[in-house]
């Protein structure tokens, strides 16, 4: 028999799927589930994104160019344009999903047995990334009792190595909500520079940022413009997390040039969606982006609003994207998740959440700790919330005094 | 300045891509380019398959699952059904293009620093892949004398070395048009059972075998069902290259539990896709596959009757794909695929050839080969032939007594 490969054995399994048999047990006993759990936008997919695709329908769909289609690094070009920020098309690069954007930075900053510095919670797909190409996700620990911003520059300086390639940033945070301010990116630019580091920023939640606040992006620092590589994605900016279309961006030419022949060897990112995107980013107005960030507002205060005050549960206001992680009175956020699954429900309904610790990389992190993301509507967040709540008294492994 | 890694910066760039700039410049001199060098099917996409994702449109375009949606992998168990070979769809994942297939299997067999055999000629994006899993490509040499088929087994087993993971095929073959018999893959069989390998098989041509052939698929091999994976592609099979979908087959589960651990990592393929090709492998008769290989064997016909004969041209006849690696009487293939865009035309037109070299991984080879794709239609085949017979005659680096 043949034996799949070690570094494909030792690879962690998405700790987000873990509950997925016990959600849909709970589905197949009549329980209705509120997804707390899952990155999933449920605001409308631009109806003309349809539009402009069966406009574009060839008579043979053919391969596109490994960077993209131009009409759509030009449109991506534009936008960026409207926000104040100077970046050439040449300098855009189609992906497939955002996911194929951390890959590509990954490989591209790093070889085989290099590091990258994160901030823990951090996303846990980077984790898959990080063992595809062989290089090791160094965390610097941030805590829920300042809202998960920066730890101190010594810290952060403390984990560097020689092996060290680059720092990794995610603002508006998955799974924290936090949006890190120009002051900090400051701090990190200088590091960068110090060490002679790359700065990955992954900045697919740009446009939610919230109560009037602007993000601030690592291409506004040009003292690092030839460090810094942004990964981006149209999922959650036009809910449409299934057209895999992401991009990555770099000023550094030389780079860039490594990074396409990346793209030439998986030949090019999806064609078709690539039209319905380049129309979205050409056509939708600033009040589409303003809608959508309030609809997300408006939960994380009706978020605010249920759980603030309730014994035992922590957090500071998310700032951005589309998630809280709080932390909870209970023995074991996984042991709770499950329970709600299993064992609880409140007129036939009952929640699932994400256990934080799977966003962690230091063993023992986060265990007290979830991820919520507001993908839901009013109604069923204030329910499920009411449920969280209600579960958070009646859990048998409830810890007092937390 | 930060640096490029060194693994990125190493690798190859496409060298059938190297020529494009020539191709370019010879079109913007209002020069008519034939174009031979690429895969890039001229079959019309079947127009259901936009018709299937008009009819799927949802509210939002979310993730699927990263296996693929069910609907996909029982149409495609169904497809191989039909051909007497049973794969239970849940041995089916969906990925990204065979691109991405031929990458999961790569990772899957192999970590880092480990080898696969391969037989040189071969399609050159396999050697991106490899790169990027860190493995390394160690190539048997196949010869043009006998129709690139398989050499001896005491050549593929000379190669073996304790790091060796897995062999790897390809039938119908990109870039000779070899198809691989029962005899060949039953040498193969013995040799992955006799070392304990991966027998990895790039499939995505099986439907194009000429002259009432049949393709044999590493499938039909129940001695070696836990050491198959098989990389399968909807790009050339249904002319849809754009659409990114592809997909792998492995029935040993432990294996296929590491591969979709992969896909996880990268959440999903793309979504509106699968249910266009859904519709067409299940809806599909057996008449366009076979109207499809017909297409293309009349051409291969074309292009034996056309170059059989030329003095200096030698191949044996292409057996299936769309390909044909040809010995040519020149100098310098990669001179004469770019003096034929700089320096030659016949009436205002010419034609662009893949030099072959870029196909081998032993420096040296294949010099005095060019690869043709014959994805053009049968008048322009025809004109573009014969430019390419003329240009052998005036090709200033001819070799004589070849």
């Amino acid at each position: 028999m043949a034996h799949l490969s070690g570094r494909v054995a030792s690879m962690q399994a998405s700790p987000i799927r873990k509950l997925t048999p016990l959600s849909d047990a709970a589905e197949k006993r009549g329980t209705k589930v509120y997804h707390l759990n899952i990155g999933q936008p449920d605001i409308p997919t631009p109806q003309n994104y349809w539009q402009a695709i069966r406009e574009s329908e060839p008579r043979v769909l053919a391969y596109g160019p490994s960077q993209g289609l131009a009409v759509l690094r030009k449109a991506i070009s534009g936008y960026y344009e409207r926000a104040g920020i100077k970046v050439p098309e040449d300098r855009v690069m189609i992906t497939t999903g955002g996911s194929e954007a951390v890959y590509f930075a990954f490989m591209a900053a790093c070889s085989h047995g290099d590091e990258v510095v994160c901030f823990e919670p951090f996303y846990t797909n980077y984790n898959g990334f990080a063992s595809m190409a062989g290089i090791t996700l160094v965390p610097v620990t941030s805590s829920v009792e300042n809202g998960f911003h920066l730890p101190s520059r010594e810290a952060i300086e403390a984990v560097i190595t020689p092996r060290t390639k680059a720092i990794l940033i995610c603002s508006p945070n998955n799974p924290t909500g936090t949006v890190l301010g120009s002051e900090e990116i400051g701090i990190l630019s200088d590091i960068v520079r110090k060490y002679d580091l790359f700065l990955l920023s992954d900045e697919v939640y740009r446009d939610f940022v919230f109560d009037g606040g602007k993000h601030v992006s690592v291409l506004e620092f040009p003292g690092i413009a030839d460090r810094v590589i942004v990964m981006d994605s149209i999922s959650k900016r036009f809910s449409s997390c299934g057209a895999r279309l992401g991009n990555l961006i770099c000023l550094n030419t030389d780079v860039m040039g490594g990074i396409l022949k990346l793209g030439q060897a998986r030949l090019c990112p999806p064609t078709m969606a690539q039209y319905g995107a380049a129309w979205i980013y050409e056509h939708l107005g600033a009040s589409y982006y303003h809608d959508v960030a309030l609809t997300y507002q408006r939960r994380r205060d009706l978020l605010m609003q249920e759980l603030e005050g309730v014994p035992g549960v922590f957090f500071l206001r998310p700032e951005g994207a589309f998630y809280a992680t709080i932390r909870v009175p209970v023995d074991s956020a996984d042991g709770f998740a499950a329970w709600l699954l299993n064992d609880f429900s409140v007129d036939g309904a009952t929640v699932m959440v994400s256990p934080a610790a799977g966003f962690y990389a230091t063993p023992g992190m986060g265990e007290d700790e979830i991820r919520l993301a507001y993908v839901i509507n009013d109604d069923d967040m204030r329910k499920a919330l009411g449920i969280l709540k209600q579960g958070l008294r009646e859990y048998p492994g409830m810890v007092a005094g937390h």
